[in-house]
């Protein structure tokens, strides 16, 4: 875990690792469906959403499949947990997301008010990839990321291969960039 | 028309009147949707999309309708009009909203490549009435606004009564705050 981890964390180093070791888990899920969603057509982000360890809605990356720019995974998912729970917020939720969320999931999120994001590839990864995460926040805000992640729950945590959706999608040579 | 209007703007004065004109006409009728919208049980906002001169989709704010809170108006006209025109990419588009966009709307329009949004009631309109749009950029980015409006088409309008929506707000007893 690194230095953006949440500073609200007061567990014991075991319950930590215990923690992580979920973390990983439901990153590894979203790193997997941004994987399928790159064969399946669309882009290259997954994002999954999880209430008292029950994953309660998860998506791929949908802008070009439905036409729809707003649809990235982690907004898909986000409206999902919504509508299934039936409740416009999600106080108990964790947002996990293969890649740094850009600033329009981010305030998705904290809309929902979803107090934990945590995330596998850094926004420049995104960004080496041709997509234009960061240079949005900068143009909007004069930001390349967030500037207290900790208040807002924003935690990376390192998994294996967390640019697999990125190598997935250079490779696909039918891609619709976006 | 105040400072956060468009430094590309190199039409003649006459033009610039038929402009701000035809901007005012929009601008009120995305303000009449968000009165509109308060009495239909949504949020106190409203918002239109032009191309050419046509009105290409409008919404108001389906947060509580919908159970979703990525459901504001603005997002809900661009998805709209990216499904109506078979692209997720709006270019020649103009996005009027009776309030100024928060940062999840802003970067919504940067990714449909919306060069051009005008607004009517400032983001301290809404803070007042209760909503948290300038927290929310600030909290994310520790800017309450956009710092550079001018390069983002960002520009506000005066019309008469911005704050219409959220007298009707107030207004409504049974109103469902979220």
């Amino acid at each position: 875990m690194n230095n953006l981890s949440p500073d609200t964390d007061t567990d014991t180093d075991t319950d930590t690792d215990t923690d992580t070791d979920t973390d990983k888990a439901f990153l590894r899920q979203a790193i997997r469906l941004a994987v399928t969603s790159v064969h399946n057509g669309g882009g290259p982000f997954g994002a999954v959403i999880v209430i008292n360890g029950e994953v309660v809605a998860s998506a791929g990356n949908q802008v070009t499949l439905n036409c729809d720019p707003t649809a990235h995974a982690e907004v898909e998912a986000i409206r999902m947990a919504a509508r299934a729970l039936g409740d416009p917020h999600l106080p108990d939720a964790t947002l996990y997301a293969s890649c740094e969320p850009c600033p329009m999931c981010l305030a998705a999120a904290h809309w929902a008010h979803i107090p934990r994001i945590v995330f596998a590839a850094p926004q420049e990864t995104a960004n080496q990839a041709g997509f234009a995460d960061g240079n949005i926040a900068e143009q909007l805000y004069g930001q390349t990321h967030p500037v207290r992640p900790q208040r807002l729950g924003l935690c990376q945590i390192d998994v294996e291969d967390p640019a697999a959706p990125f190598t997935a999608w250079h490779l696909k040579h039918d891609r619709q960039a976006y």
